[in-house]
């Protein structure tokens, strides 16, 4: 049912409508803030004044004025707070410190032992967060919080990661409780999509578009979605599973129960699988001393690497790949009609000019309403560390930008 | 970038809580109405009175509660305001009359000549509109505005038919100002399958859901999403174009560029084609003396009625049509994590169970998430009006539906 909105849900949207603006902007006045947000003037200089006061937002130069007093410039105060993203992969731990305008200070990782007790890794990322912390010289109390991103699906209200893939012992784990407790720190958790597609909307492709799509290569395939400025997560928080779009009908058996999944098609393992073969039936390749030496050798990075520098055999599977993954961002713009789709995740690097050739070429000839718009593909320039980062931004996020689902909660009471 | 809210903004959009609160229940407390709300009880009360005091609502019998003074039921009024829903088929056009719960009084219909031109077309919608609101005494001042439903794709800024598939003739139409100009009420229009799904929102399956798809089965396949409580349009009107899935690569070529699209395998039209080819090659069939008699006979109509009865060819032909539409709605759950999937429209007349039935297995055996919910499937049980029922419930809707978007619009100033 409908949730009515009140003066104080309405005061707290207004202050984060105000500090989106600022946060979008290379610096911007008082005024452009009014005509961009349809707040009047006095509205936004109170909440300037207040945000300045807290030291969040700071003045900087002056703007030439057609008249009148000379207008200043605003911008996010960067040291203002800071945020911690940690991300959970499969194969091993990613940790990122970020300052208020989502900027990455530093970053460590930590390989993976597949022996290793829930608990016992989770107490060693919150260490290592703290030792992050402190190299910077970061007090507790400027930390806005932790954001850790997961293989989904995610139990979001309890923090559980229910069943990912592939990870038997993270079945029902309760992160959230975990972390907290060895962190010290709030805890938000989420998808590694939806914590890549917070990144991006905070400080990489996203922040321009109202309506984005993302697609999250990783060691599987998931995605996300902004739709009208807020994140959709769908009422189970399963929403935008487009590696489970069926790309191939009778295609490979995908873990969910389908079969030709895109993410049984194209993920990496399915890529080393489809190589792994040709090499076998002794196809010529750039790549065949190197197999037949340690085939453990011609992993995803390795085929990537030589489709990127010409190998026939590794270009010829990955074109194929580009192609479903294409396929994918047909039914997305068809079904959503969103602005933008970002291709991100490790699944990319070295392939991803020629995955987003082959999805322009598909979005331009395609969809529906490819007269009235086409689609805009980008690649994340998020670094490798895209999902942590991400899940830097989700507390970055959570604090600070207007959402009009908070605007009409009833948690926040009548 | 996002807007800001105001008081008048937050007034207009609680008074629109309340009043959805009111018609979704069959008879609701305003103590119920605050609970469920979030609203205090000084608000509600306030609100309440005024839409009394405005004739929309009515009080009704006591509740019984416990201690205190007892709680009156509040209803809608449904003469407290009309509403005229007019659907553009390609064959034909169908105008209803609802009142203000979106009961259908009265309905319309006219063949349509191919020939005519479609400003002559509108301006007879227009007088038969006309004739059917004197027909119930229903004075003009009563009237809230009129809907539109047309073939997609819209330009709904504009209310021009941009390009509707199959219609040359309707290309570039500014449908919006000539009916205004006609018929003299306000004019809303929307593409059909929006229409339909907004109708079910307001009297039909989607009064409870707050997330759910519409799969709209007509001359072709559309489809329309209500996402967090509000329909979801996409950046240029032209979201959840369902009918251009593929689910058949390589399959039959689709007008829309792409191949083995939903729509291209499982329109009527296609239907019609598949069964006639099987008929031309002397299958065995309780539609095969028809279809040599007169093969024209043998329409969408008299198949689905043949599968239903049992024909095996008919029934073969239509198991494959509901398995594309199941493959479809496994897409829609995995990409959209809705609660509900309604299926609507003339398509799916004497067919709608072996659809239903096939959607369900699929959904309860394929979507990744099916461990957390399966998405529910349902009939539409409009009438064979359900779009032009649906365009009525537009105008309704856009009065009276409480809108986040509505909430932070820049138009309704600072």
């Amino acid at each position: 049912m409908f949730s009515g909105t009140n003066l104080p849900k309405m005061g707290t949207y207004n202050v984060n409508v105000v500090l989106s603006s600022i946060q979008a902007s290379e610096g911007i006045s008082r005024v452009e803030i009014a005509q961009q947000t349809g707040l009047t003037a006095q509205t936004v200089s109170v909440i300037v004044r207040r945000l300045i006061d807290n030291g969040i937002v700071e003045e900087g130069g002056s703007l030439p004025s057609a008249g009148g007093k000379p207008r200043k410039t605003l911008r996010i105060n960067p040291t203002a707070a800071y945020a911690v993203g940690i991300h959970f992969d499969p194969r091993e731990v990613a940790i990122v410190v970020v300052d208020m305008t989502g900027h990455e200070l530093a970053s460590s990782h930590q390989e993976l032992s597949p022996t290793l007790e829930p608990e016992v890794l989770i107490d060693q990322a919150a260490q290592a967060a703290h030792k992050l912390l402190a190299t910077l010289g970061i007090p507790d109390d400027r930390v806005l919080g932790v954001g850790a991103a997961c293989p989904g699906p995610i139990d979001q209200s309890q923090g559980l990661v229910t069943s990912p893939p592939r990870r038997d012992r993270w079945t029902d784990v309760p992160i959230k409780r975990l972390l907290t407790h060895f962190i010290g720190f709030d805890v938000i958790v989420d998808n590694d999509a939806n914590a890549a597609a917070i990144g991006e909307r905070w400080s990489g492709h996203g922040r321009s578009a109202s309506d984005f799509a993302y697609m999250y290569l990783g060691t599987g395939i998931g995605g996300a979605m902004f739709l009208s400025n807020n994140i959709y997560r769908g009422v189970s928080m399963n929403a935008g599973e487009f590696g489970h779009i069926v790309v191939e009908p009778n295609g490979s058996p995908c873990y969910c129960g389908n079969r030709g999944c895109l993410e049984a098609m194209c993920s990496p393992a399915a890529i080393t699988r489809n190589v792994h073969v040709e090499l076998a039936l002794g196809r010529d390749s750039s790549l065949s001393s190197l197999y037949q030496r340690d085939s453990s050798q011609v992993d995803h990075t390795a085929i990537c690497i030589a489709a990127a520098q010409g190998d026939d055999l590794a270009r010829r599977v990955i074109d194929r790949v580009a192609e479903y993954i294409a396929d994918c961002a047909v039914v997305i713009a068809n079904s959503l009609d969103v602005e933008l789709l970002v291709l991100g995740g490790k699944g990319v690097r070295h392939v991803a000019e020629i995955y987003k050739d082959k999805v322009n070429e598909a979005l331009s000839s395609l969809p529906l309403a490819r007269r009235t718009h086409v689609l805009r593909v980008a690649i994340s320039e998020m670094s490798a560390d895209g999902a942590a980062l991400g899940a830097a931004s989700m507390v970055l996020h959570a604090n600070y930008a207007p959402n009009t689902a908070h605007l009409v909660s009833v948690a926040a009471g009548g």
